[in-house]
């Protein structure tokens, strides 16, 4: 059975057939957030430091992180990226124990992330693209982690669902001869916006369907990608994932502090029968109920979490 | 290409692989409606009325009408049912459109609505009881309707899903005997509450494929019963349904007067490719945010219908 784990130095998660849903919460990156990126420049970790608190409140396993900003007094990255990476995972494994997800295009920032990261961090990512290929598979041999796979090569994204699976075959043999194993390879076969080509949805269905039965590979993806450009996104990402669940999907790098989201992800984990007895659903429930009152959903999800904790407690007082 | 064709005096719905899903209205069925059986008994019709038309309104696309009312003033649904199916079909056909699904246990009441009914209304249902195959299977082949079948026989509900679908088996095969054609039969596979029965959701969708490939019939599913007994279950059958529809699934008999399940179908059917450019998802967003706004379900479909289709003809005058 295919089983990638994910490890900090306190927890571990492990993604695979036969375990809930692992959310990759994808809040810590400054790409396209001018404030986020502001702050970085300016020493300032706040942001980081809340979204990492939020995004494990709200139900993330995993948390990426990404340290691509451009400095306006330096715009070399590869100079400011991996000490920036190093100081962002320390910060956030500093206050959370969630597994991290090391994210870079920067060689230098993903070996300083490896490097700075306790435990079994995942890697993200290595591309079909033989540079890439190159440049990463080393690191993940040497520090032994898994590592995503986008099944994209030097020829760009294909369109043909044949070519991103054979992009992937690619990436898991060429991983094979590092000694590499299959399960430490989490494959995203790339989702298209359903609104620009009609048949994504059903291509990455059938797709993560024969990553799971050809290479026994698990797999992740932007989730909100097929949504892009249509009304009500949430709606549409949420019926998304439980099919992609349903199709043998086993992780996603999303936003995390959406409840219709997660609302979706845990009762697909339940209807996968990977919450047992629907302990999960139960607490989630009485989440949701807050949040309809109108509490944020990360301070609901804490609220119960801590509930749950001393309710657990105080059973054990009594039967002390 | 497995087509199941349902129709009233104007209308066709195909119920398809390769068709948005079939949502067929539950409502009309004073099963533990008290109130509906007490105006039934007394004559009054506008229960039904309303409910025809607000389950259209909201999506419907075919009706099941059930008139399984146990009379105070006689308790014989031998003698009652059959003359109140005739009058409540011949009303809801002539206020809306929508083929019917003829829905009784009682013999009589199934013949009576197959006399009542114009074009080709579902009967619902046969199940793998000698005595009710006996019974129904000529009705079907009389009057060449399609029919649902249910996979349980004379030793009850099986929980081993192998035994359902050698149920579902055998009724194609009883059927075939009576020249009824695979693509007559839609199945219902038997939906358990996964609160009880923790593999119930992966039961289903692996049933559902099984149907699909290897007898080639359409399913459909009384989609609430998987979310019985736990807490949010509207979060629950939102989930369910995508995943059933990912899975292979067709159609549900189910509330379409609720906006959540609505949704979860329709984004569905947008990411199975069966909303070509999205027209009836980019539509329904617009439902959707005037229920937001505080506007009833059914009427804020029926007035965005309106608009969409006064929009159209007054395209029409401006091109003329």
């Amino acid at each position: 059975m295919t089983r990638t784990v994910i490890e900090s130095k306190t927890k571990t998660v492990t993604i695979g057939f036969d375990e809930p849903f692992c959310v990759i919460g994808e809040r810590i990156n400054p790409t396209g957030r001018k404030k986020l990126a502001a702050e970085l420049e300016a020493n300032d970790f706040s942001t980081v430091e809340r979204d990492a608190i939020e995004q494990v409140a709200c139900g993330a396993m995993v948390l990426d992180v990404n340290a691509g900003v451009v400095y306006n007094s330096n715009p070399n990255p590869n100079e400011t990226e991996p000490p920036l990476m190093t100081r962002m995972i320390n910060i956030v494994q500093g206050l959370v124990d969630a597994p991290l997800c090391i994210d870079s295009s920067v060689p230098g920032a993903l070996e300083a992330g490896l490097a700075a990261a306790q435990g079994r961090p995942l890697l993200n990512s290595v591309t079909g693209e033989e540079e890439r290929l190159e440049m990463v598979l080393p690191l993940v041999k040497k520090y032994n982690v898994p590592v995503v796979a986008i099944s994209n090569d030097d020829t760009g994204i294909s369109m043909d669902p044949d070519v991103r699976f054979g992009v992937a075959k690619m990436i898991v043999e060429r991983a094979a001869d590092y000694g590499i194993p299959a399960h430490d390879i989490v494959v995203d076969p790339l989702v298209m916006p359903v609104g620009a080509l009609g048949d994504a949805g059903r291509q990455v269905f059938a797709l993560v369907r024969r990553l799971r039965d050809e290479l026994g590979v698990n797999t992740t993806c932007g989730a909100s990608n097929v949504s892009f450009g249509l009304p009500n996104r949430h709606g549409i990402n949420a019926a998304f994932l439980p099919m992609a669940i349903g199709a043998g999907m086993t992780s996603a790098i999303m936003n995390p502090v959406r409840p219709v989201e997660m609302e979706a992800i845990r009762a697909a984990n339940l209807l996968m029968n990977h919450d047992s007895n629907g302990t999960d659903w139960i607490k989630f429930a009485r989440v949701l109920e807050s949040v309809r009152e109108g509490t944020a959903f990360a301070e609901a999800s804490t609220a119960i979490a801590s509930a749950g904790r001393a309710g657990r407690e105080g059973g054990r007082r009594r039967r002390g």
